[in-house]
């Protein structure tokens, strides 16, 4: 198979800990559903002591599915999310939540991929004119589409202007573990505390298999979710094989040792590329991500041992992304084939 | 956690060689999404194999995902599927083909679970009245919600009558292993060789932790599935680890090692508990299944060691389910707690 | 053109005061979609006199549009409706309900169309079930498809029932004026007082072109609405003409003496046709609507001068509609036919 | 009632021989919902008259249904239509396109509101991509929602560059008639020989009360439109009084009279204001609609005898709109009214 690329945090297999946590419950039977089945309940009880005791979780399968029904949520069909033009749920998800809800998005380009309180303003409009969708949620990536990472008060900020414009506040958060990991905080400050409604918690590109969970702070908005996750289709039967995926990545924050690893090899390959000659970081380095623009010479690279996505080739775009797995010796496996290209 | 219980073969866990294939692909990267990933490539060639060179076949996530996208594949929204009354998808999918399809369902009281021609003919109606929806599918599910299992004579006088109606036929497979292995048919003949269109292969049931299939017998029918999938939120990321799931089922013929040994253990608890005082079998035990009458005194049994589902309280009508990893014990145990509690 | 018909009471054209009333609202102009279009405003001020004066009006355009829209207000796309196997949104508008709600119907079969509290119990299961779809709604027809009518006290005890269950009580009330006409009630005691949530008024039918009401009682259920209607395709722009119609009908009871009239010549039919040899009236005639079963060699004349359905051509099953301007010409000429082809 | 305003063309009543046509087919009985009404067939052949003999046609009721039944029949949920920012499916229908379809609009930002070849080809992106909905519609306004029409050069250029990306044509056509009488052009001219795949046919601001038409120029892609029309909440029951005001429009290029009046109207009122003190005209003047900027003195008047829309305060943003029945008086007296306050 492959060796480690810098393609894409997916491309990752599970943490030996994930693994381990399905072999220790695959004993026995458990009833279906999540319904009494106490893996599940166990690990809904560590996301209370994670995000709050009145927190209300679910588990999903497919960070697609967690967005769109987080989203649905919040909205009615006839009400909006306004997004960054960069967002997942705009670009990659194939139109799942025009799909599934029947709702539109308001996507609004945004610098380095972050909604601000004025991009906001400029699509929450329209409220009380019957031929408009009315805006009811604005939706944000933690860590954007881009690499970057609201800071705590970034988040605060837009997210109490969001909630004076009565819109609600969806983190989409396939990636929050190396948002927390990269502003040092913990998850809970950096969803519930800055403001977030509904956190979508990534655990798959963070090391799990297939694993997500919709974290409701404000209980009631969760009421009937259950129904949502069955008909959208995100109901695992035997659930708690999802439940402990995500219940391993909580102990003993092994979410935050995934994460920093992924972001500090991030910073390492930055730092090792960014003086090459024609090499040209395109956004902040924050997290895992880094966005580059690289001569033409250096582009074959993407199909090579350390595989990477070329985004745009006229424009040189390039995406290298590290994981949990990723190693020192890749970093600068790669770094070196990029200098030797350069150099060429 | 509790033992192993009588209520649904989706209380298992996954079967050793499930568990072996995961750990046996986790390391280093594969391509996500399942694009240009060679684990994914050699489980669609292992259907392949068994179902015919010119099968295509998508992994997905539920079984309710697979029975949605199936029968999105063959429908346009006005168009309709004719399914029996008691038919998973009409009962216990909460409504998720009307959500994601916009189609509506016949449903039609069949006894025994099974559609016939006669019961298709009586809901393939209003063809070309623009006030009807249009039934353009009769949607069967091996083995059916009752236990029982068609006879591949059955299946295959029912699609012959559902082709000369127009209609095409999808078979909801999440119990198909048990019924091959019932029929002493292999898949394929239990499906495409039936007359089958659109087979939904179950893996969960059958000792995977979650994996099911959507497999096409007619090509182009699934043009486009591949975003249908994606908008349905069925598209697993690490989807490796959903294919060598089912490529473990298919291998050696472990569904069919596994599907035998819960239909003998249902046959063996059935012979055990039929004479029984008061005991009646509702349905003939086809597979790995049994509706029963119980008398009143035996009800409690079902919150005990062995638990089972009571589906009807006042009518006594309890369902008894083996799976693959029920043993002989479990079986005598619980046929032994019935008898005393019988007896007393 | 054909001559006055017993097809359907939508063959008819629109009431002389209908037509006059648009003509009389056709100068000049009027802001558009009824925001502040003094006609509009008008038309809502009499449905407040009618049903009192926290009742909210929409004005809608076809009969499906209206029910789909009503019981899009009472339903998220998991929650369902209970309706007679017969109704209108079950069988004749083409999935509508399922395909712009998402929403299941669960219908009941009821003898002569009725829904009764032993019914809805029937259907009233699954609470709290997470894999079912959770009723929320009975859908009730006044007259039913079967051209019977619920008294007073009928509709009482079942919207009591209903809401005792935690149901809403939809009315498609496409002949609510054929009912009241026939209890001798005013529309509020037939809709609102009996218990009605939301109700369907028809317009079209009575002797409009195409105009129909959704009217909320609880004004609550309303909020929201306005956007539902315009993305539920139903606003018109000109909406003063729309506005008008039902308003004519209002003014003077004109629909009661359209009901009145269509009624009186359904009994009028119905006592003439009711000792013909081989004729078998199937349910009550309380309305403008006789269902009776026919000898084979009268079934010919429903493609006669004064046509009629054949709804089963086996069964001889017949539907023999009047409406606001059938005749007693019309009438005598087809009892008359009909004497005559069985007399042969 | 208000006098003649400038607010919008649907605002206007009905035109004299659209009323005289409903009253003229009000007599008797007609089969409902099309099925055999003469009428209808009349109005149909009509359309084939001018369209083209294989044209199908179908009425519906509003313009936001056309629109989205039109792009229905083009596009498969996962499938996208590319139109411009400012498009009245993607602004003014209240997401009824994505509530419906299920399906994602791609906007882009196109000046004078004209999508260009250049504009389609930067969204016709990601075919093949299964993240990516898949663009197979472009959708153009005519004339556009900012008054500008495309010529018929202009339009067969796009649509041509349509096809060759194997991409649909949708016309939006609310204002069909004013664009062809801007052009000197037949309907035809301006829509089926120019490349265009579908029409949404605009009756109600044309002098129809309610009533569009949705017409096929290639008949297979009409196939099941009736069912969706159903549906989709469309379908008339009294369907004789849609088809004759359509028909009344057709008879003697009625559309074309009224068109070239409101648009000669424009033509004057445009001449009359461009000059004064302040006043800026944002997009050229080409059919009935005027887009200025006015100074702030000047936005009271929008409330005045001759109301008119202010579409963005701060800048001054006006819309003023001629209709059928606007006359010469009533724009020389907005003129000069303007010229007054601007004077002062």
């Amino acid at each position: 198979m492959a060796g480690r690329a810098f393609a894409s945090d997916n491309w990752a297999g599970g943490h030996p800990e994930v693994l381990a946590a399905l072999a220790a419950v695959n004993d026995g039977h458990a009833p279906a559903y999540g319904e009494g089945d106490p893996y599940t309940a166990r690990a809904e009880e560590r996301f209370r002591e994670v995000f709050g005791p009145d927190t209300r979780t679910f588990f999903v399968l497919t960070g697609t599915g967690a967005n769109v029904l987080a989203l649905g949520s919040l909205l009615r069909p006839h009400e909006a999310a306004i997004c960054p033009a960069e967002a997942h749920v705009n670009v990659d998800e194939c139109g799942a939540p025009e799909r599934f809800l029947g709702s539109k998005l308001l996507p609004v380009p945004a610098p380095d991929g972050k909604l601000t309180p004025a991009l906001v303003e400029s699509r929450a409009r329209g409220f009380g004119v019957q031929h408009r969708v009315q805006p009811r949620v604005i939706s944000i990536s933690q860590t954007t589409e881009l690499g970057t990472v609201y800071t705590l008060e970034e988040t605060r900020v837009l997210a109490d202007r969001a909630h004076e414009l009565g819109l609600r506040v969806h983190m989409d958060g396939a990636r929050i573990a190396n948002a927390a990991a990269a502003l040092g905080a913990s998850l809970r400050e950096a969803s519930r505390d800055a403001g977030v409604d509904v956190l979508c918690f990534g655990g798959t590109k963070n090391g799990a298999l297939a694993a997500e969970a919709v974290v409701f702070f404000e209980p009631a908005l969760a009421d009937g979710f259950e129904y949502a996750r069955k008909q959208g289709l995100q109901l695992a039967s035997k659930q708690r094989f999802v439940a402990v995926q995500l219940e391993a990545l909580l102990q003993g924050e092994l979410w935050r040792r995934n994460a920093e690893h992924a972001n500090a090899l991030a910073a390492r390959l930055a730092a090792a590329i960014r003086g090459l000659p024609g090499v040209e970081l395109v956004h902040p380095v924050e997290a895992n991500a880094i966005f580059a623009r690289l001569p033409a010479r250096a582009l074959p690279l993407a199909g090579g041992p350390y595989p990477f996505y070329v985004l745009d080739e006229p424009a040189g775009l390039a995406r290298l992304m590290t994981s949990w797995d990723t190693t020192e010796d890749d970093v600068d496996g790669l770094a070196a084939a990029l200098a030797a290209a350069l150099a060429a």
